[in-house]
């Protein structure tokens, strides 16, 4: 059986020691900030979060599976912009392999600046935004309103333009996010779509799965990545790699990284690393594997050995065996790697909350 | 009107001078190479490559773009890895922006390693690949045989394995392509999803640019950029920015500068590049963006300003004004920038045809 952490070559082993965020004190030395960073408290939260979900959102999910089981989509669009955007890559992957759906990302361009439209006949459009303010997304699902699809939107500010534009809004139940890097409300939107497959297939252990979530998140945060403090010291470019639904996790840590600690970080599928961007290999280049266990395993751990023999090191987390599904594994590796992104930045001498030239809300046009 | 190159800071004035990629000698001092790089010539050959794609796929395009308009699909779905990506990407926003067809990447995952099937009833499946041989493509293709997809395959290699698995084998007539670092096929792949999205159309203005393509590509050839291999010089990394069908060449454009020379590039959207990516903004942080004349032209604009404010080095090309389509004018750009990867390849002392690592035909599965 696989291990469910592996640095190559072993970390570990030359004395590395486990993953500790700092939790009390001042975050950095002569900063005068909170005890934690926003960015640490909202990961912290997301355990609190997910049994919101569960509570609040377990019937509105059943009632739109229902619907949807009984006049089945010919296919989907998901939207989503930077953190949303992962969580909607995610929804392509999930309803791609469980419900056998097509699935494309919405080219929300089309309608705001080309004022196209599209043919969305029988579609389901599902938009994800933390604020539900994006100009461009309201405008996208406004414009899909006369198209035949039905709109659904995972928001978590309630009364934002975006639900008015929408025929069901589901509320993320996140809570006030004050860190401009979003955790939690990332979190919930790949709960929320993930229930959403549960209650649509009507599929017992997906459902148990995900009212189980508060469960492995609360593990997830305390999970241990011996030498993962190591391996993310320096300025050494990284590819996070991920397959299937762990693309959509390779991307929202490769958002992380580049918006909170300063790392250039890109995502890549193992699929895909393999076609040109293979040639920066080397001393100069770092992977970090997230690694569901599913079919995908085997050429995960493939990559993880190519990139060591080229001379990179490589870091594969994946989550301890038979305890959930491959999906919800992933969710909870993400909560792990907030931390870690976290702890990188303050390393880095920076605050993840406050991400140079950022701002909360982000009104693309 | 905006000009149709400039670098900001504005370095045309500090003296850089025009690009020109070495004509003749051996190409790195102490090789003993060919007189032109692989690269270079086979980007060299895109004229003659368009001259050709007109002359044989026309009618099999009109033919198409007949049965196509016929019984129009409800959705489209294009496959392809890496540069063959940047080309399905293309297709995508082509599809969408032109046709109204919405239009989802294949995970070939789904089929290679999961086991899934998707319904595909009524759709369009475009598989492209160069050598028609990647195992997961040509899977994908076999179990969407079963599923109700047209499937158009569009391929170099005639005899490919791809070509048995869809119902219409499109050849790219590239002729044969000795660098690992594809150019002229993925350009041809390109022009023939312009010459289909034209023909579906039965849109004169675009099967008249179309059928002007091989003049688009002969003085994309000799288009000046000034400054352009200042510009190029350094190790820092790169952003490369488009928007609609320019984010699939800005995606194309990443890979090669990875690819060939070794730089750290990735693609965003300039809908995208705000959240979170922008918090890399600065003086070690460099930006290629690539504006086709149409509405997305203001925005991209206004990203080099805020890159440039940010202390970014940005360098935005376009084509001249009024002479052909947008698609048209990004594909001249692309021709264009091969020469600016394969000259800045040769710079840092690299051979662009011969990547570290790589192989001419990846095999995913």
């Amino acid at each position: 059986m696989p291990p469910f952490y592996r640095a190559y070559p072993a970390l570990a082993s030359r004395g590395a020691g486990v993953c500790k965020p700092a939790r009390t004190g001042p975050y950095l030395a002569g900063m005068t900030g909170p005890a934690l960073t926003h960015m640490e408290a909202e990961t912290r939260e997301a355990p609190d979060v997910a049994a919101r979900l569960i509570e609040r959102a377990s019937k509105p999910l059943a009632e739109l599976g229902a619907r949807l089981r009984a006049s089945p989509p010919r296919f989907a669009i998901t939207a989503g912009r930077g953190s949303s955007g992962a969580a909607s890559l995610f929804a392509k992957y999930l309803f791609e392999q469980h419900l056998g759906i097509v699935t494309a990302s919405a080219t929300p361009s089309l309608s705001s600046i080309y004022g196209g439209t599209l043919d969305l006949r029988e579609s389901l459009v599902v938009a994800i935004s933390q604020s539900g303010q994006s100009p461009d997304l309201v405008g996208y699902c406004r414009a899909a309103g006369g198209q035949g699809a039905l709109r659904v939107g995972m928001i978590n500010v309630a009364g934002s333009n975006l639900e008015g534009a929408v025929d069901l809004a589901l509320p993320l139940e996140a809570g006030p996010e004050k860190s401009v890097a979003a955790t939690k409300s990332c979190l919930a939107a790949m709960l929320l779509c993930f229930g959403l497959v549960a209650h649509w297939r009507n599929d017992r252990e997906m459902i148990a799965a995900f009212e189980g979530s508060p469960d492995v998140l609360g593990r997830a945060l305390a999970l241990e990545w011996p030498g993962a403090s190591d391996f993310m010291t320096g300025d050494a470019p990284l590819y996070t790699i991920g397959r299937g639904p762990g693309l959509a996790i390779a991307k929202e840590a490769a958002l992380k990284l580049k918006e909170t600690a300063g790392v250039f970080a890109q995502a890549y599928s193992s699929a895909e690393v393999l076609h040109g961007p293979f040639a920066l290999a080397g001393p100069n280049l770092r992977v970090l594997i997230f690694a569901q266990r599913d079919a995908a395993r085997e050429g995960l751990d493939k990559i993880a050995e190519a990139f060591e023999e080229a001379g990179s090191r490589a870091m594969l987390v994946a989550w301890p065996p038979n305890e959930t599904q491959p999906a919800m594994e992933l969710i909870g590796l993400l909560t792990r790697f907030y931390l870690l992104a976290n702890a990188t930045t303050l390393q880095r001498g920076r605050s993840p909350d406050q991400p140079p030239r950022l701002r909360k809300v982000t009104e693309t046009r």
